[in-house]
Order: C-alpha cells, then structure tokens, then sequence
C-alpha cells in the first residue's frame, strides 16, 4: 500500500460531499481590529473536557494570517434560513460584514445574530494538515438557539427532517395493516380535506356554497373560460360535477357574467362586484399558508411543498395543468 | 478572557448538536487481526493535496489502542438506511461484525458495503486533543455511492431535502402570484386526486365506480358500519354524497350484504365474493406505494409522509378518524 495512485481532486471532493455537515462562519479580527470571517464547514467537535473544536483552513486563504495570529475566534453555526449569509462569507473580496447586525465589542472577534449555534473559542493549537492548518479552539463561551440547521451535502444546501418525526407514525388497524393512517392515499386525502376546509368556511362566509368556490377559482387561475373548460379543470380534482348549474348560480348571485366571444363562444368571467368579492376571499386564503408556516414551521412548509411537487411530478399521469392559462 | 467559567458539559454537548454531520463507520484490524469499529461523526475532510481527512476518538474508548497502532483505518460514510448499522456500531461489547457482510481481504481493514462513500485511509498523524485523540489519515483508496446521506443532528438521525428540489418550484400566473403552482391547496388537491386517479382506473377494472370505491375503502376500515357511518366518513373527504343509493348499489351486485344487528341497526359487510375482490384490489392498491417508492426514492416517500403527518396534526380541525374502528 505504499504506492499510492494520485488521487483524482475532483472525484475526491466529490467522495468527501458524500458526508453532510452543517455549515459554519467564523469570524475573528486582524491585528488591525478588521474583522475577518469566512464560511468552513470542516468544523467539528474534539474534546468535552476541556471543551475543545476544531477546523481547517486552506493554506491560499487570504484571511490565514489573520486567523494564525488571532487569540480569539468565533465559530457561528447556521440556521437553515442563513444561506445567503453563507455564500456571502463563502465569496472573497467584498466587505462581508457590511450593513450586518453584529455584537460588536471592538476587542472580541465580531459576533453574527440568529444562529443555531455560537460558540467563542480561545485559539490554543494549530497543526499542519496538506494543503490546510488545522485550527483548535478551547471554548470559552457558546450559546444555543432553537433554530433548524443548515446543512451541505453533495455540493448544495439541504434542510433536516429528524428521524423522530418520520417514525411518529400512528396505529394501524389488523386487517388492514398497510390501509391505516400511513397509507399515503389516506393522508393526500385527509391533508387536502382540511387544507379544503379551511378555505370552505372563509367561502361560505361570501356566499359562496363548496362546489362554487371550486368554478370561482378555476377563473382565477384561467381569468376567463367557457364553461367546458370550467367543467374540465373541475373534473381533474375527482369530483362528481354539475359545472353548468354552479355556473348559472353565480350568474344569478352576479358573481360571473357571461360574454360572448368573436368565435361565437360563451365565456365567463368575474362582474367587479365578484371580482371584489374573489380578492377578499383569496386574501384570506393567502393567509392560510402563513398561518400553516407559523404551526408546523417555515422549513417544514417548504419541505411539504417540495416533497409534493416530487410526488406530483413522477406520478403524472398527463393531467393538464390546472393553472395554466388557456392562452 | 483568561479566567474561564467551567462549562457545563451536557449544554456544550447540547451545542456541539446544532451542527449536523454525517455519520461514519470506522474501522481497522487491531495487531492479531481481530476486527474493530466504531460510529463517529467527528469525521471531517482536511486537505485535498494530498488528500487528508481526520476525526477524533475518546481516551477512553476500548478501540483506542488498536487504532493507536493501525497502520490503515477505513471511513465509512453511513447511507440514510444505514442507522441500524450506525446503532450497532456504536455500542460497545458485543461482536459488531457479526453477520456483517465484510469484503474481506484480512490484512486490510474490514470493509462495509452500501455505503455513500469509503475512504481507505493509511494513518499519518495523532495529535493530542483534550479528552481525545486526533486521527489524521492520507487517503489511498476511495468509492463513492449515490445513496441519500444518514444525518446527526441534535442527537437524533435525520434525512436531508436538498435546496435544488426547494427551489425547483414552477412559474406562478400574474393575476393570482401566491395561487399557482406553488400554492399548498393546489398541491395538495392534485397529488390527491393523481393518487385517487391510480386506485380509480384499479377499480373500474373490478367494476367498482369512482364513488362506490370510497364506501368499500370505509368498510376495509371499519369491518361492518351503518349507512351513516359509511355517509360521515364520506363526507370528510368533502364529495357530496349519495351514500344511500351506493349502499343499494353494492348490495344489489353483491359486493356487499345487510345484517340486522341485535340493536336493531342495520349494517353493512362484505359478501364473500366482495371481500375477496375487495383484497385483490387492496393488493393492487398496496403495491401503488411500492411504485412510489421506486419513482421517488424510499426517502422522498418517508419525508412526504412524515410532511403530510406533520400538517394534519397541526391542522385538526377535529374531524375524527376515518380509520379509527368503531368498537
């Protein structure tokens, strides 16, 4: 085993993506009192007693001397929301604190706010390491916030669903074991009732009975259609339908008015008072979303969203787009 | 900054947990061949040229003394099915080998399979670091996976959602910008109705109409129920119904049968026939998340499940359980 292969730089890296880590800034001061700060996610823990750190910095960066002949550094562990500030302190060249909210007291290296973690390190041992030093730190102070990490793998950021939350699935029932509360059909179809609730109740509030709601925001996304192209986007969310009665309903409450084309079609749209009417729905609507970010968070909501369009995406069976306009 | 406070260890453990990591299986031979792992996370790349990584171990741990003297070391990084493997390795005591499918090439370390990537690593340097030791390895041979990562974080295993699926979400339309593609009712109507799509075209195939469908999977639940018990559960998946009429249906081409129960109370069960078509479509159905599965990856089928357990817990309204049994 002593004659090695050179190693391919690129397939390497790649190989070391395979590792995920969070991602971290650390920031110090040059002997100037300029702060330095730079984006590593070679960060990792070493010892509990004393409370040491470590990570490593490439031998070309410019900010080297800087952290080489500081006392003090500072190690700031992202939260998932902070990946501009990542890339931001991941570019050289630019002033990367500018217009940034810092703790600043002139003598101890710059502070950044909102992290998932902070932690103050005394710079006590620096080692050779290839192409990089390797930086220990001991501990001298830390803070912890309750916020969702960011996390690098494979060359781009990612979010965290624990474990615990995939596992917190719930009781099934004896004959049909694979039919219980985790059956995926099971839960597209209770989540998408509720989410349909919701916006029910705000609807009727208007006026507006379920099955209209549904033809009032098939001409949201369409502006205007006829009443087959209204009857086709309804028959695409499974529902029985009676599109040319719900249609007249709303002519006759003047939520729609009909039109008629150049071609000779009947298309509908919204009067203003239905239009009026429509907005104030749909700004209340749009606060659902906030509402649901603010339950289950932020991150949890993108990762929803995210795992949905997968869903969607690979298992199309040639559904036309609802939201596609006709034009 | 000289006179530190003693830190509080559980805290800084705390702490150290806010930065995610891989997780990685270690492995060497000590002096008499014997086979020796361990679970680290303090695994982190060093250098490119030449191609350096480390972690860290505990003094105290009994691997310490055959790593101290191993020439090679292997890293295992662990594939997100991997925490099985990542537990096993991780406690002490037993034989963690054993059953182990190993590549086997006895004066080399053992080597895991399936794992997102293995660096075969000759050991170069130890440095001293608190209460552990340094292992700094030259990487001399390297295989790389395209397996999903296993995570740590916060003392628990997690599953990573790269930014590139968040970010990957369609064009939005003018008038309605918060109420295209991207918008949570819309995702959730339409993977529910391309999930109901694929039961559908099952059981038409069986004769079953898109509505009765919904009554025979109330019954898979519950075992037996009354007209208003199958009509309740219907009306929360929100359809209009037509319960009543559907009974009479299933009944009338034997799907079904009445029993008068000694209350009084009317219900209704599966016929023989229509408890077997019912489980020949159950089957069908069955294998729909398997496909899933495959067109989305394992993970990807976890995390929207895991998604959509989320929002429904946080969205309750209170509608009971549809699969909770009735007795």
């Amino acid at each position: 085993m002593t004659s090695i292969a050179p190693i391919d730089a690129k397939a390497f890296r790649a190989a070391l993506g395979a590792f995920a880590t969070g991602v971290t800034i650390i920031t110090t001061r040059a002997p100037d009192g300029t702060p330095v700060g730079l984006t590593a996610n070679s960060f990792n823990s070493v010892s509990l007693d004393p409370p040491l750190i470590l990570w490593s910095l490439s031998r070309n960066s410019k900010s080297l001397a800087a952290f080489q002949s500081a006392k003090e550094w500072a190690v700031h562990v992202l939260a998932s929301h902070q990946h501009d500030l990542s890339n931001r302190f991941a570019r050289a060249g630019e002033d990367k604190f500018q217009g940034l909210d810092i703790l600043d007291a002139q003598t101890s290296p710059p502070l950044l706010k909102d992290c998932a973690a902070r932690f103050l390190c005394k710079s006590v041992t620096q080692h050779e390491g290839g192409d990089h030093i390797i930086f220990i730190g001991e501990v001298v102070e830390f803070v912890r916030t309750d916020c969702q990490p960011l996390i690098f793998h494979s060359g781009q950021y990612a979010l965290a669903t624990p474990f615990q939350t995939l596992l917190s699935s719930p009781r099934t029932t004896e004959l049909t074991q694979d039919f219980g509360e985790d059956f995926l059909g099971y839960l597209l179809g209770r989540a998408h009732f509720q989410f349909h609730q919701s916006i029910i109740s705000r609807a009727t509030a208007l006026g507006l009975s379920d099955e209209q709601w549904f033809v009032v925001a098939t001409l949201v996304a369409k502006n205007n259609a006829t009443a087959e192209e209204i009857d086709e986007a309804y028959a695409h969310h499974g529902s029985s339908r009676n599109t040319a009665k719900l249609i007249a309903e709303l002519v006759e409450s003047e939520w729609l008015v009909p039109q008629i084309e150049p071609d000779g079609r009947t298309t509908y749209r919204f009067s203003d008072s239905g239009r009026e009417k429509t907005l104030k729905l749909l700004t209340e609507v749009r606060s659902l979303e906030a509402d649901i970010a603010q339950r289950i968070g932020v991150d949890s909501l993108k990762i929803l969203k995210s795992s949905l369009h997968r869903y969607i995406n690979a298992t199309n069976p040639g559904i036309p787009d609802l939201w596609k306009r006709a034009t």
